[in-house]
């Protein structure tokens, strides 16, 4: 695929008649718009940019495409960190947001099934006021869309307890490459019956087919939380406490890591100082438990307690009031906007066996200091997952673009000695894709490759993502 | 592929040398032995059994058999009740139970690294010793093995609130068709870094790869188990409770349901008649909570009372000490060997979203009334799993034969309807491939048949299997 001319007369030509006029734009502002996602410094601009409200529109713009070999690039609320939703190869913008209904809350199964252009936060509300739950709460969950989270695997703070988004995919209506529409599953918790193409689509970043419907498991509501802020002056012993909660019997519903220098950051980027960092403290953790009634809450917390005194924590903060826990949350939240408001930067999106955090953190600052930069390290420490942001601060050009993916090269290649691999949540998308033969052999690249080419045989599905560019591809 | 002639001879030329002869058999009895599994009324001998005890074996044997297009089908304990291990074309059988290596506990990680040919319950009991939890447990898991629940993507009673095979794998060393090893993934809880692989092979029922290697995620042990043996004069009021307990806000560990039938049956079967049996009560659920601490159990029965007593369930058997449990388990785990000691059978593996069931029963009944058989149904309502075992009895062989896989295209169609599919957690191996049409699209099987290409280009891995019978192609 090596189109990127973006010629406007033609794809008049294609597109036009196949939706409304008012869903298809040509308009330099909508391609702008287009152009761009949440990950830092890029920009492609498309050729046009379509708003399908139903499959058939879908299928007929897909076919369209396939049939005069246009790039399709599925996009969301553009909240993505790893540029899966950027036309980098220009073509249709397919805008998925207006396909945004919930179509049915099916309370006797515990079941939702959704259009793709829902807000995260929208199901989450609606579920609950029927006393259901759906779990996956990416940090953007108030801006990002489902399909969004289902082409990247979204995770957030509950997957350590509650697992990622393929974990909540019970089936879901997909349009191929060439407008044939297919169900990959059925409605049930249970499937053995042919291959899990089903899962194979979750994070499978637009690469594979257009989700136009999706069938999510819900579960009863667990009505009652408690958190606990607790801070140490040793990250190391942070990072050792992590596991050792696990071991106590205890399943955390959030379990999260931030440095100092992180909050430090949040708090100057929100001028909220209420929280009180005392400089001797390298670290913190977030400790959430829930439950279906409040008198289970105690004990997972009086199970956690010993495993901090014996890892030399500090003062523990307890939040049991939905608003004490809010303020508490509030920081680690808004870290990465205020990452963005500091430096240029980097993030990478590192998973490890949680065991392994403390070594892949010290390998991380070591690798800083041999190459200069300074890194803002926080995330989900109850699954290993890690997000490493490497900040330019006042390095020059030069060096931003020529040594730092080699130092991220060195940090990929710890982590996947470590038994991880490069995304937890964020998907490779186009920033991580020439990084991918350090976690995924060739063989098992090959494999992908020839499933990318059994569903889209003339490569229009979000090209230039994912794979590692080969040495005859243009970029 | 139809290559059966099992040439002796030339698989001699062909394997020996590639293992020691002590694992290589040409013998009678070891080519018998590996002609059944636990699947009714079926037998197909292979050419040649190989017992492999490491990867490069493995790898060393696909490869041979790729460059001579010889039919290789793995097995484990051969346990499946869907014909998956049974040598269809003869060829290679591929026994994985010396492969029988638990690697490793990393407690550290909460993981378990295993070798395919481990018994299930070998690893349950393994890792309980160390505190740890690994839930799926399918009914055979005295005698399966890890390799095989991984094929058929098993379930078992607690898949309702643990799920099944597929939730606990993170990590695949798969030999693919041309010799060459894999790793599917990482070590890690979330992996969004590229397409997801493992969760393509689990359930893939041995026709995309041989799993050499498992990496599986781990739970802390909860300790207590309290266990309601509740009896219904209606069944359809029994089915009705199902759903309305997880809105009671509870997430039981084991939801079962049985029909008085079926419990009959264990007991002649077993000729244990301690328990009893009103006539009066058409079905029985048994419903299991579990938990870290022995306090969280009862508040979860007492969310329950209210549901049951609201849908006329009769007295309440509750047991809280291990024995007693043991008890009430007894008899449902015996169903299964009761029924086939009563007549010849066959075993279908229904699931519907759990709020269909009772409809799904009626029409059951209904379609066994139309042929003239009877059913005895029993399962895991919980996640809507319902086994149904239509019994030949006095039927003649003629009618069996005939009349009986039109009376199942129909209870399959009725599945669908109710948004349901063929099988739930025993996979399609042999006998319910051409039923595949009823819930899988043209479009959908074309896509898997491609990817089955894709990995398998010569089709030499477990052919006959999974996909509908094409018309030129032999039985």
């Amino acid at each position: 695929m090596t189109m990127t001319d973006n010629n406007t007369k033609n794809y008049r030509i294609i597109f036009e008649g196949l939706l409304p006029e008012e869903r298809l734009h040509f308009d330099e502002e909508a391609l702008t718009n287009h152009s761009v996602d949440e990950t830092e410094g890029l920009s492609f601009m498309p050729g046009v940019v379509a708003e399908p409200i139903s499959v058939d529109e879908v299928s007929n713009l897909l076919k369209a495409a396939n049939d005069n070999k246009i790039p399709v690039t599925a996009a969301g609320a553009r909240t993505g960190l790893s540029g899966g939703a950027l036309p980098v190869h220009g073509g249709l913008a397919l805008s998925m947001r207006k396909m945004n209904k919930i179509i049915e809350i099916d309370e006797k199964n515990h079941q939702a099934i959704i259009e793709p252009g829902v807000i995260t936060e929208v199901l989450q509300n609606t579920v609950e006021s029927k006393n259901l739950f759906y779990a996956v709460d990416p940090a953007s969950k108030g801006s990002c869309t489902l399909g969004g989270n289902l082409a990247e695997n979204s995770g957030g703070p509950r997957a350590v307890k509650y697992g990622v988004t393929k974990d909540w995919v019970l089936n879901l209506q997909v349009v191929l490459a060439d407008g044939q529409i297919i169900e990959t599953g059925a409605n049930t918790l249970k499937n053995s019956t042919g291959y899990n193409l089903t899962g194979l689509m979750v994070g499978s970043e637009g690469t594979l087919g257009i989700i136009t419907r999706a069938t999510l498991k819900l579960l009863p509501l667990p009505r009652f939380r408690a958190l606990m802020w607790v801070p140490f002056k040793s990250i190391s012993d942070a990072c050792k406490t992590v596991s050792e909660i696990f071991h106590a019997g205890v399943m955390p519903s959030a379990l999260e890591l931030m440095e100092r220098d992180a909050l430090l950051m949040a708090q100057d980027f929100t001028g909220n100082y209420e929280l009180q960092l005392d400089p001797q403290n390298e670290a913190y953790l977030l400790i959430e438990v829930d439950g279906f009634e409040e008198a289970s809450l105690m004990p997972q917390c009086e199970r956690v307690m010993p495993v901090l005194e014996r890892n030399n924590a500090g003062e523990v903060l307890f939040a049991q009031t939905a608003s004490e826990q809010e303020k508490l949350w509030y920081l680690r939240r808004r870290i990465g906007e205020a990452v963005k408001a500091v430096s240029i930067y980097k993030e990478e999106d590192t998973v490890v066996p949680r065991g392994c955090l403390p070594e892949l953190l010290d390998s991380i600052k070591r690798i800083g200091e041999e190459y200069g930069f300074r890194t803002i390290c926080y995330g989900h420490a109850g699954d290993g997952n890690l997000h490493v942001n490497i900040l330019k601060d006042e390095m020059s050009e030069e060096v931003w673009a020529e040594q730092i993916p080699e130092a991220i090269r060195e940090i990929f290649k710890k982590v996947v000695q470590l038994g991880g691999t490069l995304s937890g949540e964020h998907g490779i998308g186009y920033v991580q894709k020439n990084y991918m033969d350090i976690a995924i052999s060739h063989h098992n690249l090959l494999i992908q490759r020839g499933i990318k080419k059994v569903m889209d045989p003339n490569g229009i599905l979000n090209p230039g993502k994912m794979f590692p560019q080969l040495p005859h591809e243009t970029m």
